[in-house]
């Protein structure tokens, strides 16, 4: 096990999201006056934040220390790696290192935003060493559920820190190379001081199958399918599965029409930077599928999560301009739901059935392979790279566990497994590895063109708003006399039908009309927010009372 | 196969729910001037319905055809199938039919209802058939998560229905009898006219395994923690999952403990009535438990499906009054996540991961058994009642397709599967069965008091509400002169943190005022609506340029 080399300074490590989290994956490691990031990306909003679109890390600290940020070195180019970058971008501009693919794709999405200036890409090849400070950061070949994906091997003058980044071990890939399993041995053998390993997979016993097993089961499927059209939903980054569409789609005599705006822009990133090889006249365009009859088509489309508006989804509801679904279709969901996604999926399954389309999920046949390594994959990891300390990266708390317990399988010592958090500073130096102390983390949340101007209470009154409406008083008063003057108005929303429950409505306007008068009559008449909150509690009471429901109740008192 | 009986009436079969969703079943079947109903169930609102509490079944057609009404007929007491009877009986008063076990559970619940009426509950047993009008009621025993669940072998003049409710076949039950399969045979001898088959677990291969299975894994997982605190959470009415919990902690040494209301409510109802046998002195009160050793104890509790406030949700996050969950605790899901529920079920257990509790559910272990047959059994079924018609019901559109595909598979004729749907009717006579017309049918929202109150309207409202919040409006003009008196005022709720963002709501307020102004002073001065629709449009557009949000803009103008 390789020793902390003597005589030198302090290495940390900070995650600033990634840890008890899937997604808005980030780590920096400092070294003294250096420092480096690895990935940036973005998490998708849990079901409580109601109207948000997208979570970012909280980047603070990244921010105040810029002038030590040697570069952001990504490992590859799925959301909740890359997805963060343009916020990120707006203040910061460092030099951004990754694959072709990975920066292709990153460059497709700050082309929708607007930076202040010219963001500094640099292109690097799986193996190429990129020497930062005192840093050296390799990138390292890796397998996973998109093309040109690497882990890092972060070079510091305390030893060698691994990053896995996303990985599996794919002995039969469809492209490109295995997993460089040699590199990472080789570097085993020569002492690394830390490994952080992904852990979405953790709780899986077993080796993730490999992405060719999902082309036997789409070969099997065309095969027994002869005279259907085919209708393949997947993933759009998932590049090689679309790679091995087109390929049996090409053998099987049948020409491949491509839908949904990501794909589209993928498949043609993909084409264009030589990551897809395309047989002759099998791509045609989505308007052209008229001139083919079903038995020699494949559709590929996205839609596999049942996003609302994903031209899968508008398929299954009869809206897709050029696609009508019926008995002549087989619909494929390549994928696996994502948690939370679930009756998403199955509302798509049951409007396709109930159109009488077939359809073949990952629950029947091995339509979907997993991007992430499993139980053994994780342990083969350990076994290689044998780290002295380690710390699980990538997953929820359940993951993380899950991890710890296969390091602990594997014989690293309790003490030198660090199950971190988001912020919290990793310090290793001559004398060994320590939490110590924390920086500010958090999520920040996106919203429209905001960024972090939607924050609790926000949030906590759109749940209000949601689940029992909103109730409006408006009334005018006269200053002076404290004389009502009009009013006062009801208007509700999201409350009751109001039409059918105008007696309802009338009783509260009467009751209101009683509190605010009572309360102009009293001590307290030129209390404005004595009048608002009585208005509120003899409403919400009232309101309590007859329906069982809280709605929010807004008073709003004019004066004149 | 058995012919029709001739010369003799008409025989309706109308679903007013259960097809095409999962839950609020219920049945009607007609002969004549006598009709029976089949379970009265709820449905769980879809994550769409924003504050709705339960769906209900639309009843019209129920309420208003009450003279011919015989009875209602309970299959067993799960709330998707008895749990819209509350609201129902405030209507109608029917004879309702059902074994103790499932009366008990009903009356519970009633008692928290105030009906105009005493409710005519009668209780059978499985074996019994009761007479009402032309059709006599035949319950048969079969298995399934609940304890004394029945089948129906409706007896027409035309011919026998079987209507399965939700079954399972368990060759080893934990009490009572297997499902009466010899009776079920006996009945396709003589002949079965149709079969009414549930489908929710239709596209699952093979057999659904014993209650048994999960009492092994159960005794497994003791045996092997002798020295933790085994908390185990399942639904409170599997009367056998709890009474297999305690027999095995009884065995071990173990006192038990309940928590969780509906648990505790069961678990008393299920002694009472026989359902359950504990051994002596082995059921504690939780506030007993502190006289005990970890080691001593298993609890049992409600929240397997990780609702907030029940039980283990509460000793999740610490905020449970007599249990504190740590390292020497073993928590067991003994339950699948309903689809929807996987993330509030992730929740839990990563805040258990979190404070050191070691989880265990049924990814890894068989700790739970679904109570719905599989395809094996459902073909079982049909091979036993050799019906003439098929029909699948209890599912979504996917189940009840993979139903039909099963029944093809056993030799059913595709013309004699009737694919129906909430309201349509099939009419069978001499001749034979055809769908002819629908009733009326769909879902009633039950929001705290309010049933059928929230519609389409107050549910857009409140999905508006949710995503971007609201903002009020209001003005006071004067009616004769067209004078702006007083405001505008700008009161927003869920849009944006407004103490950071007063600049943008001043500016706001501006705009409205030109508005305003604008309107008063030109030759629509004393159009209201033409004045609010303008202030709404200004207003949505400037802060749909700022924000990228689209807020609910609600102006209120007072007229003085």
């Amino acid at each position: 096990m390789p020793k902390v080399k003597k005589d030198k300074g302090k290495l940390r490590i900070i995650p600033l999201g990634g840890l008890h989290e899937i997604g808005k994956n980030i780590t920096l490691i400092e070294y003294e006056n250096d420092m480096v990031a690895v990935d940036c990306g973005v998490a998708f909003p849990d079901e409580d934040m109601l109207g948000v679109d997208l979570v970012i890390p909280d980047l603070t600290y990244l921010e105040q220390n810029q002038d030590k940020l040697r570069g952001i070195f990504l490992t590859h180019g799925h959301e909740d790696h890359i997805g963060a970058l343009p916020y990120a971008l707006r203040t910061i501009n460092p030099p951004v290192y990754g694959t072709k693919l990975t920066l292709g794709i990153l460059k497709n999405k700050l082309e929708e935003h607007s930076l202040p200036w010219e963001p500094d890409l640099r292109t690097v090849s799986a193996g190429t060493t990129v020497r930062v400070g005192a840093i050296n950061v390799e990138f390292i070949r890796v397998n996973h559920s998109i093309a040109d994906a690497c882990c890092l091997a972060i070079h510091t003058p305390l030893g060698t820190l691994i990053h896995t980044g996303d990985f599996k071990l794919d002995i039969t890939p469809i492209e490109g190379e295995m997993m460089n399993i040699a590199r990472l041995g080789e570097l085993g053998k020569k002492g690394v001081l830390m490994l952080m390993c992904e852990s979405t997979n953790a709780e899986r016993a077993g080796f993730a199958p490999s992405e060719k097993t999902v082309g036997a089961s789409l070969e099997y499927i065309f095969t027994k399918n002869p005279q259907k059209r085919i209708v393949i939903s997947t993933f759009s980054s998932n590049v090689h599965r679309v790679q091995q569409i087109i390929d049996i789609s090409a053998r099987h005599g049948r020409k491949v029409a491509v839908t949904g705006r990501s794909m589209l822009n993928i498949v043609g990133a993909a084409v264009e930077l030589g990551y897809m090889k395309v047989p002759k006249d099998t791509l045609i365009d989505i308007g052209d599928i008229k001139r083919y009859k079903p038995e020699q088509l494949t559709l590929v489309t996205t839609g596999s999560q049942g996003e609302p508006m994903s031209a899968l989804y508008r398929m299954a509801y009869s809206d897709h301009q050029q696609v009508t679904l019926g008995r002549n279709d087989l619909v494929v969901l390549s994928s696996h739901a994502i948690p939370g996604n679930e009756k998403l999926v199955g509302r798509v399954i049951n409007e396709l059935a109930r159109n009488g389309v077939e359809v073949l999920h990952d629950a029947a046949l091995e339509v979907h392979a997993s991007g992430h390594a499993c139980a053994e994959e994780l342990k083969l990891m350990m076994a290689l790279t044998k780290p002295r300390y380690f710390m699980p990266i990538h997953g929820e708390c359940r993951h993380m566990n899950a991890n710890r317990e296969l390091a602990l399988e594997m014989g690293i010592a309790d003490r030198n497994i660090f199950l971190s958090e988001i912020g919290r500073v990793l310090e290793i130096d001559a004398k060994g590895a320590r939490f110590a102390g924390a920086v500010p983390a958090g999520q920040v949340l996106v919203d429209g063109y905001g960024v972090g101007d939607v924050g609790n209470i926000v949030l906590r009154d759109r749940k209000h708003l949601s689940q029992d409406g909103l109730i409006v008083v408006v009334a005018t008063v006269d200053e002076e006399s404290s004389l009502l003057l009009s009013g006062p108005d009801i208007v509700s929303r999201g409350f009751v039908y109001v039409r059918e429950n105008e007696p309802l409505m009338e009783e509260a306007r009467r009751l209101v009309q009683k509190s605010i008068e009572k309360c102009l009559g009293g001590r307290q008449a030129h209390d404005r927010m004595h009048l608002k909150n009585t208005v509120r509690d003899d409403l919400s009471k009232f309101l309590y009372s007859r329906t069982g429901r809280k709605p929010m109740v807004l008073p709003v008192i004019m004066n004149i």
